[in-house]
């Protein structure tokens, strides 16, 4: 019988984070204050993250030890099963050989825990007695809610309140680990009390969301704040998946010719890319597509510039692919990739040509997914879909160039609490939503793009 | 770090399950027909189920081996992993060693698909073109929908009307497996038009929705019927998973002082605990706890009597406990539990004292359930939490005692489509439903227990 899942021993769990930042082949630009215009330092933010995730944001170090109690309650779910997709390549009847990393076997049911995990921890030994954050759809604050509970953390998430109302199943995760969910704009804060005087019945957004979560950090000694996507740090945490990868590949005996990863803020994305980006500055020819959606095209239009991360121009100014802050996205059911930046590693890697994007209309994201679920049993997530509509492609392309390529694609999660937008497309109800050329003009107004870094030179990495 | 997960590498699957009928120490009663009153012999069955199963059905083979195509889409999900709940130990401050096997990895959630791929498997080379099957809250549905798709079968489910209407997504699971879901009364079949005819808002019923799957199969050459428990060989496909946690026990260096599985037809309760039965009766002192509501006490009040197996009096009469065919259980939310009988197998096993039964309210199910996804992070479904209540309580007695014990309970499946079931309890908008003692004689009405057979003897099986 052929080895279906590719399971690594606990023993192998990676005891450390890779950190790409001192291998950029071009060095990043600096987050800028949003009032100075002045590069951020550590004080800036010590208001709102724990010192030690303030450091990992500008470690230079290549590896970051992972404490012992965020290994242990790693092995939760740690190391994640490696799939060979067998049904599927029969099913497309292709030569290449498909594998797939199933992150969805976390009790969250996706990869946002790998970061929230840890997250959580720096703030316990910190002395935070309570986090706060923003969260769409849910995915990021049942994360975050979950390992809150397991450190003996108070968990305060801000939901959108369109989101509140009608995607009940997350919130009710998060107070069922214990979190205190409220709907944003909130009388809470400052910020959400400013918008329900203008419009008592604003359905939110996740910028006002951020707005409220930052502030009622900042305004109590005892909170901080945290953010599920798009900062180093963050992106850091979750590298441990590509590095399970690559010994899990090494016991199948293969190597990656193509790796795909969904990428909204860019976390899920780089989490699997980044220790491969690290091969192919070395010299590995491998092509690495982070996936987007045509209605977002953040990596595959938008240029590279200095932009706020939120709409309400509340953070540090980024050097990242942008859409414009003002954006707004279509309402596809990927709630997760609904964002108007990309996160300035991944944006880096993009324009060093590292990593190429690739943009996939909804129907054929959702008609991918189905084709999963009926080959190979897992239903996954609207966002995941992205990874697989495009492990498709590619492994259609194999069959009519005949090579037997090796594709690799991130499952980040299943799609079970997302059942009704699967409902909406078998029932025919979904469309694209891909971006008129005239709407990107317009979302980007005035945003001005940087230059565009010299090519990098492949080298070797000590 | 101390081992968290005990992972069986595939080349360890079970390559047999484990068929206990020819060791059980007082043989059992044969089912009845319907109408005669007769034994029910194979050809009673061959309209609705195909020849091997009927044949599995009375097996006295010991060991039945796994046909390779089953291994095979076995591998999806399984060997699922078995852990140890230290976090959960932690907090009770108990000495013992808790583990949970856990499958909820599955793509459908549940421990459901073991016998699914089974019945999919052997409907497939026996001829069958469509499955038929009948499913309350829909989670044996599901399951059966994701295996015919992975076998290429049809499939179509009868599913509870009130269900259908309140619970869409286990519904838009099955549709995205390809299969043909209706709420039942439908009027596809005349169980279904007589039902609608005089009440044409019908909501529906297990028993009407049985009553129509079957007729459907019936109807029809190319169609065969499934069921999701009760029956001997749902039974026998399930052992997988004891036969599975009794290797890895064996890796941990543990053997089990005590077995917990909630049971509500008895497959999961039975797919953990017949490995250790035969052990049981080989000698081992084992105590093996099936778990059920005190608002469906079929196991802790009910007679061993013959009875039908659904409300309407088609199916064969089968010997079992029983709390009538006619009882109708309180609204709980642990559907898969709210069945008035109990399998035939799990009926013997417990008049002959091999295991015993124990009733839990529904308010301490869910605080269980809370305790565990604040300590272990996942969220378990309402019939799996009167599992983690049993092995709470055994947990708080062994630290009572002060006795290192090891208890073993089945993590049937996770709760994350089962949200609303939380939130109610949270908003302390449930109650017990335990069954008053009054209403149970009503229930029971002229059924006539059976006598109880012969002590059984410790022996060893061959």
């Amino acid at each position: 019988m052929k080895v279906k899942k590719i399971f690594l021993p606990e023993s192998e769990l990676p005891r450390q984070w890779y950190n790409i930042l001192p291998d950029l082949p071009n060095p990043m630009e600096p987050p800028l204050h949003p009032g100075t215009g002045n590069p951020v330092g550590p004080d800036d933010l010590a208001p709102i993250f724990p010192m030690q995730l303030i450091e990992q944001e500008v470690s230079q170090d290549q590896y970051i030890d992972i404490p012992e109690e965020i290994l242990e309650k790693y092995l939760i779910w740690r190391p994640t099963p490696l799939y060979r997709a067998y049904n599927l390549e029969r099913h497309l009847d292709t030569p290449a050989k498909i594998y797939f990393k199933n992150e969805g076997v976390s009790p969250a049911g996706s990869h946002k825990p790998n970061t929230a995990l840890a997250q959580a921890y720096y703030n316990k030994i910190a002395g935070t007695k309570r986090i706060t954050t923003e969260t769409g759809a849910g995915q990021w604050g049942s994360a975050l809610s979950m390992c809150c509970a397991l450190f003996g953390l108070e968990c305060k998430v801000f939901m959108v309140k369109v989101s509140y109302n009608q995607k009940p199943y997350r919130r009710i995760m998060m107070e069922t680990w214990g979190a205190n969910c409220v709907p944003s704009p909130s009388p809470e804060t400052k910020a959400g009390q400013a918008i329900l005087e203008k419009d008592p019945d604003s359905p939110g957004s996740l910028g006002i969301a951020i707005s409220e979560a930052v502030e009622a950090a900042v305004m109590d000694e005892n909170s901080k704040y945290s953010l599920g996507s798009v900062l180093n740090h963050v992106l850091l945490h979750q590298t441990v998946n590509g590095l399970e990868c690559e010994k899990q590949l090494e016991i199948a005996g293969d190597y990656p010719d193509v790796i795909i990863g969904c990428a909204g803020g860019g976390s899920n994305f780089a989490g699997m890319a980044l220790p491969f980006v690290r091969d192919k500055i070395n010299g590995k020819d491998i092509d690495i597509i982070a996936v987007e959606p045509t209605s977002c095209p953040t990596m595959t239009r938008g240029p590279f510039a200095y932009d706020f991360g939120d709409t309400v121009q509340m953070t540090p100014l980024l050097p990242m692919h942008t859409l414009g802050h003002s954006f707004v996205p279509a309402p596809i059911h990927a709630g997760g990739l609904r964002y108007h930046g990309m996160a300035p590693i991944v944006s880096q890697l993009l324009l060093s040509d590292l990593i190429r994007a690739e943009a996939v209309p909804q129907l054929e994201t959702f008609q991918a997914g189905i084709t999963l679920a009926r080959t190979e049993g897992f239903i996954s997530a609207p966002e995941t879909d992205h990874a697989v509509a495009v492990a498709i492609r590619e492994a259609i392309k194999a069959k009519e160039e005949g090579k037997e390529k090796v594709i690799l694609f991130n499952w980040s999660g299943h799609g079970l609490v997302d059942m009704a937008a699967y409902e909406a497309y078998i029932q025919g109800k979904l469309s694209d939503h891909s971006l008129p050329e005239e709407e990107i003009h317009r979302a980007l107004g005035d945003i001005e793009p940087l230059p565009k870094p010299q090519q990098y030179r492949k080298g070797t990495i000590s």
